[in-house]
C-alpha cells in the first residue's frame, strides 16, 4: 500500500509547491529541507503528510510566502523575532540564527517567536545549533488538543521540546519529544489503521479513560505526559504550560486555547490576545561552560556507559535520545521514504493545483 | 502520631544545628530558610526530614561548611561555579545569584555548577528570580534510583526541573517537578505506612512492574515520567537525562551513575568523571522580551483562562502549578508544620550529638 518515494523526488516535488506558493528560492530550500527532515526521520506526521495543510493556510492568507521576518526587540543574550505571518519553516531556522549569533557572543541566546505558523520537527531546529558547537533548544505551541490535568477542556497543544547536544565520536544526543503521553501523529496512524489508543493517551469528552483513537473528533483530547494525576499528568500539563508561555506569552503570540488552529476550516479563535503561533529557541556555546573537547570527550563517556546500562529481560539495549531517528534517516536517505497511499493522493491533489508532477 | 512545630521553632533548631557543623551566621540562615521552604511548602521529603542526612555527610567529609564557592569561567551571560563541596543549600543560592546578575545586564544569566551537595528542593532556587521580574530555573542531578527505558540498571536521580514565572495579580506560576512518575519522598510515605505503591512508579529488580513501594531496597528502580514505553517513559528518561547533562557535564561534575549519593553510608561511586553533584541555573530577565507590565498582563490572563478550563467530573477546579505549595505555606506559616514521629526521633537525635534542644 505505501509508495516509495526517493529524497530527492519528494524534494524537487516539495520545492516546487513552495515556489509555486510565491516563497523566493531560498525560502523555498529552507521550508522543503525543514519539512521533509522528518520524513527522513521517520516522524511521518510532521513531513510532506503535511504539505496540503500548508497549502490550504496560504489559500485563506493565513500564511504569507513574501514575509518580513524581523528582530523585533533584543538585548545581548536575548531577541524577540515577528515572523510576519510566514511558513514557520521559514521562520524557525531565521529565529534559531539569531539564537545562534546571539550565543557567539554572549555565550548563549535566547529567542522567542511571535506571529508565526507551524515550524515542522522542532529537532531540526534544536539541530541547527550542533555544527557550532553549541547545545540547541527548541519549542513551539500549538494548536489546543490537550486537557490540563482535572479538566475536560483543550487548553494546550502537543507543545514539543527538542534539546540537541554535541558529542564527539558518539552521534549527538538529540530529544524531540511531545509533552503529551503521545504525539498526535501517532494517533492519525490508528486512525488510519482503525485500530484502538492505548489507555491512557486519550480521554473522551466527559474525562473518561478510553481507547478510541478517533475520540479528539468527538471533542475527546489528547492527555498530558503522564496520563493522569497518579501517574504525574500535573508535570506532562507544567511542560506544556512552560513551552506554550515561553513561546507566545514572552513573545507577543496566542496562547493556550487561542493558539490559531492547523487545519484551514477551523475558524480562528475569538478575541486572540496575540499574533500567530509562538515559537522558541535558545542556543548555548558549549565553551561558554567548559573547552569544547572536554564536553565531548565526557559526552561520549556518558552516551557511551548509559549504552552499556543492563538491557532488561527482552529488550536488546538502551537507547540514547535521537538513535531510532537517525537509523530512520540513514535507511531513507539510501532506500527512499514509504508514503502511505491517502497522502500519495493528497500530494498528487496538490501537484494538479499547481501544474506540478509527482513524479514517481 | 505527627507532632506540630511552629516555623521559628524548626526555624531555630535548625539554624544552630548548621551553627555547630561550622557554618558562618550567613551560610547558616541561607541553609536553613532554604532547607525549611520545603516543610513550609508541603514538601516533607526535602525539609526537615534530611537534616540528619546532611549531619552525616559532613561527619565523613563530604560536606564543606567553609567552602570557598567561585566562579571558574564565565561569559556575558553564562558561569561555571565550583562550590568546593559545600553545602548545596549554600551553594546554589550563590549560584543562582550569578545567573541573576547576569540577566540584568545581558538579558539572561545561565550557571552550570559542579563539586556541591543536594540542594533542597529546586523550587526556591527557581523562584528567587522572581523578585527581579526574571523567570528563573533550576535543576539538579541525584545520585542514580531511575532506570532508563528498557534497562533494569539505575542510571538517573530524580533530577528535577524547576521553572517561576512571574504574573501581576495572580501568583506567579510555579512548576517544581521529579522528572520521574513520582518523587522517591512520596515513595517513602508509602513505605512508612506500609502501603502498596501504584503500578508504573517502580520496576523490580528484573524490571517488572511491582507496587512494592520497599522495591528499592532490594535492587529496584523508580521509573520515568511516563512509566512504560507506551505511555512515553523515554520522554521522561530524556528529560532527566538532559538535567543530568546540563548540571554535570556542563560544568564538570560527576555524573549518571556516578553522581555521589546521598546516604553517607553509601560509597562514592569508582572512577568518578567530576566532582561532586551538579545544579543548573537560569534567569531570563522579562524585559529582555517584551515589557514586564505587558507581559504581566498576559500571564494574569493566561492564569485565569486556565483556571476557568471546564473541569472534569468529580474535580472541583483546574491547579495551575505552585497552586497547593503557596497554600501548604500559607497553611503551615500560620498554624505550623507536622512533622511524623520518625523525623521528630531523628531530629531529637541530631540535637543531642551537638547539645542543641528541639523545643516543643
Amino acid at each position: 500500500m505505501d509508495q516509495q518515494f526517493s529524497y530527492q523526488e519528494l524534494y524537487q516535488f516539495t520545492y516546487n509547491v513552495f515556489k509555486a506558493m510565491g516563497c523566493s528560492e531560498a525560502d523555498a530550500t529552507t521550508a522543503t529541507t525543514v519539512l521533509l527532515s522528518a520524513d527522513l526521520r521517520g516522524i511521518d506526521s510532521h513531513g510532506v503528510a503535511r504539505l496540503s495543510g500548508y497549502v490550504r493556510l496560504w489559500e485563506v492568507n493565513r500564511i504569507n510566502t513574501k514575509p518580513d521576518i524581523k528582530i523585533v526587540h533584543e538585548t545581548p543574550s536575548t531577541a524577540v523575532v515577528d515572523g510576519d505571518a510566514g511558513l514557520g519553516l521559514v521562520v524557525a531556522p531565521f529565529a534559531m540564527k539569531v539564537a545562534i549569533e546571539k550565543a557567539k557572543l554572549a555565550g548563549t541566546g535566547w529567542v522567542s517567536v511571535r506571529n508565526t505558523n507551524h515550524f515542522g520537527i522542532a529537532g531540526y531546529h534544536a539541530m541547527m545549533a550542533l555544527e557550532h558547537e553549541m547545545i540547541g533548544m527548541a519549542m513551539t505551541n500549538a494548536s489546543a488538543l490537550v486537557a490540563p490535568t482535572f479538566s475536560i477542556e483543550r487548553m494546550l497543544g502537543t507543545n514539543p521540546i527538542a534539546v540537541a547536544i554535541p558529542a564527539g565520536t558518539q552521534p549527538p544526543f538529540v530529544a524531540d519529544m511531545a509533552t503529551t503521553t503521545a504525539a498526535n501523529g501517532k494517533l492519525e496512524i490508528l486512525q488510519r489503521k482503525n485500530a484502538e489508543a492505548p489507555l491512557g493517551w486519550v480521554q473522551d469528552k466527559e474525562g473518561n479513560p478510553t481507547t478510541d483513537a478517533n475520540v479528539l473528533k468527538q471533542q475527546g483530547a489528547l492527555l498530558p505526559l503522564g496520563s493522569d494525576r497518579e501517574h504525574g499528568s500535573h508535570k506532562g500539563y507544567a511542560l506544556g504550560a512552560i513551552v506554550d508561555i515561553f513561546s507566545a506569552v514572552l513573545s507577543g503570540g496566542s496562547y493556550g486555547p487561542w493558539a490559531p488552529p492547523f487545519p484551514a476550516y477551523v475558524p480562528m479563535p475569538e478575541n486572540m490576545p496575540g499574533k500567530g503561533l509562538g515559537h522558541f529557541f535558545g542556543a548555548m556555546r558549549i565553551d561558554a561552560f567548559r573547552p569544547a573537547e572536554e564536553f565531548k570527550q565526557h559526552m561520549d563517556n556518558w552516551i557511551d556507559r548509559f549504552r552499556q546500562a543492563k538491557p532488561a529481560p527482552g529488550h536488546e539495549k538502551v537507547l540514547i535520545p535521537g538513535d531510532p531517528e537517525r537509523e530512520y534517516e540513514a535507511d531513507r536517505m539510501e532506500k527512499g521514504i514509504p508514503i502511505v497511499a491517502p497522502v500519495v493522493a493528497d500530494l498528487k491533489a496538490v501537484g494538479e493545483r499547481f501544474g506540478i508532477k509527482l513524479v514517481n
